[in-house]
């Protein structure tokens, strides 16, 4: 070594541990494709693409002054149980009946990489963004149902025709959008109703 | 329309047309490989990883009660000009003669899709971020250049040999770090020396 670090090194190198560890993020594919059509999204894009959504909406939450940072984290690190538990598609019914376990393994195994306060501070926000108890919580998963909606839509209904997905089912799936923006719900019925119209998804 | 909407859908639209827009990111490819290998990143993952290193290494950043969530606003949209303007690899300095040019007519492009002020809000904090004046974005900075020396690093200098990089190059290139934070810089100097030790990089 060239160097003598004064810093704590077995701290950053579990920091650099995992963050190499969570390049697989990458590689975890959804049902959704880009607007393209080209080829299916990947969890890391999909979490820069609602963070997006979160900083250009946060206007439309129910809640007034937002703490934005927090949504922004619940968002960053929402997906990331899915390197081991993989993605699970919001209208497969069986896939959810063991998704909880599934996901917990994964949390342990994954957050237990960083250093011990790190991994409280992630595991929190994890369980923060699935209970949805929070106005911050309620927000982050208003924009990952709507963001899906916006990507089949803008892309004639390419994953919902390609499962048969009605109507029904969207907004049946969808309907706690409202739990974090009245506005965003709204605006979600109407791409519902224009997708029917236009032929994109089954009444 | 099945709604009457009474929330301003002008504004909202405009948010959406954005929003559709920079779903383009995920088709910009940079010169960095991912940890295994198998493809290149593009901008949209990279953003995502770029505000996980944020998220977790902040405690190194030079100065102390960092603004985060500006730091990581800025993490997010800093490529965006990149839709347009595309990758400009950070040893090219032919690219970088007009890398500025090019990066104004599309952020002019393509930020003026969304309503004003936020237009106006996306462009101040992509000055922020390339003007590196503010300690938020000497940090966003960093870890900016931190994140493709750990994949160069971890893919055993794949772009390093692909380009004929050397040490010297990367040193010269990354010593910005330190403006950000002098801790993340020994990292990545301690780095380098190891990439040189095991042949990843020529010295």
């Amino acid at each position: 070594m060239i160097l003598s670090l004064d810093l704590n090194m077995e701290r950053l190198e579990k920091q650099i541990e995992f963050i190499v560890e969570i390049d697989k993020l990458k590689h975890v594919y959804r049902q959704t494709v880009l607007m393209d059509r080209s080829r299916n999204e990947n969890d890391a894009e999909h979490s820069w693409h609602l963070s997006m959504l979160a900083l250009l909406l946060s206007e439309y939450a129910n809640e007034e002054n937002l703490n934005l940072l927090q949504v922004i984290k619940m968002i960053l690190i929402h997906d990331l149980v899915e390197i081991d538990a993989g993605d699970t598609f919001v209208y497969d019914d069986k896939g959810y009946e063991d998704k909880r376990a599934r996901e917990e393994a994964a949390a342990e195994r994954i957050f237990r990489i960083l250093p011990e306060d790190q991994s409280e501070e992630i595991y929190e926000l994890w369980e923060e963004f699935e209970k949805r108890e929070t106005a911050e919580a309620r927000f982050a998963s208003a924009v990952d149902r709507l963001q899906p909606l916006l990507h089949n839509y803008y892309t004639k209904g390419h994953a919902w025709k390609k499962h048969g997905i009605t109507s029904e089912m969207v907004l049946d799936k969808n309907k706690t959008i409202a739990e974090g923006s009245k506005d965003l719900w709204k605006f979600a019925q109407k791409i519902v109703h224009n997708a029917v119209e236009k032929g994109y998804l089954e009444k």
